[in-house]
């Protein structure tokens, strides 16, 4: 039996290493070096090429490196049969937590213009508008998207949350579903979309919803690339529909050169850090949920395929 | 009776507005207009000219207009016999432990490399370390410090806390007193200085302690500008010694258009945003301490002259 990783274009020693510091017996493949297809029976990946996982034919089951499993779910060489798992670790939690906390404050506190305006040896004071005053809206409700609206709150923001389906959050505003997306979105002042990516919020984030927000808001993506339109947000924050966007996620990453979001004051781009799987971390789950396909286990952290996450 | 505000360059109708919305019957004056220098028992003052206060021979306490009274207590026109107040806000509290999560979540993340990265066009990925294996040290922990320092442990940060006398807070390691300075600064990653401005912490922000610090360490300061010695801090930064300065105060406001701090990459400027004192908040301790001062009982906030703050 095999443990199979693929990630193109990832350093996946370090992973290696920390499987075999958990069980040194495991006997591990990264692709494209591959002992024997047959003998691989679990496999972990990351934007992994399409229809390479049916040239294995005994894989049991298959886990996301990350906490994102669309590249898994949009793979057609992947039958239904095959249990899907994500990795839901406190620190990957624990990081989107303080990545969106960050760029709240950022926002709020206008530093974008103050560390410009460092480097322009400029003294300007910008308004700012205390915590309790400021409505913060959560898209997504679900492992990451709940305590990260819970840390806002704690921190002293006013904070409404938007799911699928309903939810019952201490001192969260909850909305459900897309028949109470304009209420939800009308006193929004800083937009956070931390949404799994399928075929209902693909595209979510569109001219609708920037008109819907009040015209001084922001949006945050740190979700995925393909929730966002790219050139309805050029659009909007162009007819001050929106006033900014701070963006981890892109349709394309890095993100090209020539891509109409560098080069504005009015948007900020962090190249996909909010949230980084820890290696050390990360291993324990998936040793774990390899052992669980073997001994035909449901896996941990498994993945509904009907909802999409 | 009056109740006299005194702030060169500050607009104050909006805290005469606050001051009558709570008794519209209380007298007031704003420097430089004064109707009748007897009247004035009670003096909120912000950088007053100095030996103004001994001009009002009937005055019996004074508050600050915000949390520090340095302004005050280097002010030889005062009596020793006058009490001494400051503002104590929720607020003020507030805004302080949001900018300092905030400058802190700026370093941890690198998020002012990506801000001009983004006005760059840039996409390059910085290494960043997990809250939990970074140490903060906060240098103060009195009204505004030991909040601050309990919301950076929430948030999943290490903390260590250094003050005059000895504390006991949950999770956080306290020192106390200069010959546990050394000791409290071995293992800091940064550094935030929230102390009262005294003769004992004057100046305290030097080569010495960036010395002590490791040579990948951040400063943060929000208190005022004279605990830092501004020669040392460029030389400790252009010796390797001290990786960069998160600052907010400066011992000339606005920073001169000339000083070393400016344009640089590893120094962050803010302009004396940290925690700006809210008048509809801050009115109903003026008021109270004025009706206190008038029949003669213990101010509230009072301060320690003894001790400076």
């Amino acid at each position: 039996m095999s443990l199979l990783f693929v990630a193109p274009d990832r350093n996946l020693s370090e992973w290696k290493k920390h499987i075999h510091r958990i069980d040194p017996n495991i006997e591990t493949d990264i692709w494209p070096a591959i002992k024997n297809k047959d003998r691989v029976q679990f496999a972990v990946c990351w934007n992994q090429p399409q229809h390479l996982l049916d040239s294995f034919p005994n894989i049991k089951a298959v886990s996301s490196l990350g906490a994102g499993v669309d590249h898994l779910l949009s793979d057609d060489s992947l039958p239904e049969s095959i249990e899907i798992a994500r990795i839901v670790s406190p620190s990957l939690i624990r990081q989107m937590k303080e990545y969106v906390l960050g760029a709240v404050i950022n926002i709020q506190r206008n530093l974008p213009q103050y560390i410009r305006q460092s480097d322009q040896g400029k003294w300007q004071i910008h308004r700012h508008e205390l915590s309790k005053n400021l409505r913060i809206g959560i898209m997504g409700l679900g492992a990451i998207g709940q305590p990260v609206a819970e840390q806002l709150v704690k921190t002293g923001f006013q904070v409404s949350g938007w799911a699928r389906s309903s939810k019952e959050l201490e001192d969260i505003e909850c909305f459900a579903g897309p028949d109470k997306l304009s209420l939800f979105l009308s006193d929004i002042n800083i937009l956070v979309c931390l949404l799994p990516l399928t075929d209902a919020t693909r595209d979510i984030l569109d001219l609708k919803v920037f008109k819907e927000l009040p015209s001084d808001a922001w949006i945050i993506n740190a979700a995925r690339g393909e929730h966002l339109v790219d050139e309805d947000l050029i659009y909007a924050l162009d007819s001050n529909l929106l006033q900014g966007a701070w963006l981890d996620v892109f349709k394309e990453e890095p993100l090209p050169d020539k891509h109409a979001f560098w080069n504005r004051s009015n948007i900020i781009i962090t190249p996909h850090i909010a949230s980084i799987t820890q290696p050390a971390e990360a291993a324990e789950q998936i040793v774990e949920n390899y052992k669980r396909a073997l001994s035909g286990m449901d896996l941990r952290n498994a993945v509904d395929r009907e909802k999409g996450y």
